[in-house]
């Protein structure tokens, strides 16, 4: 039986270490990954002429987060180039999982995964969950 | 002729300086002093019951930054605990300059700046600088 | 057969989100909740009186992280005040990971693992995960 | 008399505002003009070959701040695509003082300015501040 095809990256990134990103220990901050990952999923929105924040006549739609995690298996250090592969793991009816692989030239060192829901925000209330827009998706998917 | 007497200082805030602070030359960050600067603000002014965000009938008012500076005197590292004393440096009559002292273990570690302009808020228009309200210099000039 | 008890709770910090960790939904960025982890990890282990970087005769010794998660429940906003319980959800040999409980107002908002592994580090080379050291542990584990 | 001719331009950055680098009040924080300063002060140093921390066999050398300073005269917000000019404003013995002039769309939206010390990191101690290597002037000022 065939191995499961590995998820088809939609976006590729590069960022480079900045200063402030690294910290005493002489390394990258841990948190810098959680900021790459999100900066890469909104270059992959924009690639595709969309965007995570959007107001609409019916009001804002933002995506709020609903779980995050890493796993780092190697560190980089200031001004290290490094590479980011963004996929979708999972669609829901109301949230997309996206899926994050971090290299340092070709060698793996970060893991990520982010659930972001599709939200109408309003000021003072709690971001209510809504279906993806059908044209988000088809977007989305096109070829980059 | 007597010396201008100091700002009175309307507020004492301590900070411990955070690990994500550092940087990888083994102290702080600069833009963290930037950051406790915000901070002591904020909390110079939730000390006197007011807010830097207001959601009022005419609007949203809030105060973005005309300027800001600061001198570094001396580095201060991870888990060192820092003071600062903010004090009014000078009232306008839409914004406020505010001075901040830093001190680490009584010596002198930074000075700086902030002007902050009150302002409505519009979303997709540039903010509006309005009169500050009377009210709100009565109370942040009230005694702590 | 009863419920395994829940872990012990070494540890509770008090948090306001501050106006650097909002973001333009008009609530707080998830990256903060990660700062917080750490930062409330750092603050158990100097109640302790130990700390997360440490210059030992044998070389510096920290804490990179292997592994960092958080699900996000509701959203909190600029100035909430908001309270972290952290226990220890498995020790390993080399790393300990801690679990983070989010509540504002007595309500659950989040809940975050962290795996941190102790690693003598060395500039220019990966980090070396090293056993814990036994009286690190005695300290961290004896009542607050 | 002919006006001072404007200071030359070494370098030229652009960044899109990200979305962890706005705030509740919907436009930038304030402080990632400060961040912006300092990554295209690194980036001006990399397109000529330099580095903000080098070890060498004398120690690490790295250039802490000893001023920062911004002027605001416009807020940007998520997704805008911004410009940043590095100048050069003052070369002293030991620091350079670095102009750095922001534009979105072609209009100022800000003015910074920032002075870097050439200091030798010795861990424990104070930073100690060094002459500018010739070598690294004639590199930095050579054209881009």
């Amino acid at each position: 039986m065939p191995e499961p095809s590995p998820p088809r990256v939609l976006y590729r990134a590069r960022r480079i270490v900045q200063f402030h990103e690294t910290d005493a220990a002489g390394i990258i901050h841990f948190t810098a990954f959680l900021t790459y990952m999100e900066e890469a999923e909104h270059a992959l929105l924009r690639s595709r002429g969309l965007s995570v924040l959007v107001e609409t006549p019916e009001g804002r739609l933002s995506w709020p987060r609903r779980a995050v995690s890493c796993e780092f298996e190697r560190p980089v250090k200031f001004e290290d180039e490094i590479e980011v592969a963004v996929s979708i793991q999972r669609r829901g009816r109301t949230s997309l999982t996206y899926g994050f692989d971090f290299t340092h030239q070709g060698a793996p060192i970060a893991k990520g995964r982010m659930t972001s829901v599709c939200c109408r925000m309003t000021d003072g209330a709690a971001p209510i969950a809504v279906p993806i827009p059908q044209a988000f998706l088809d977007r989305l998917e096109a070829e980059g």
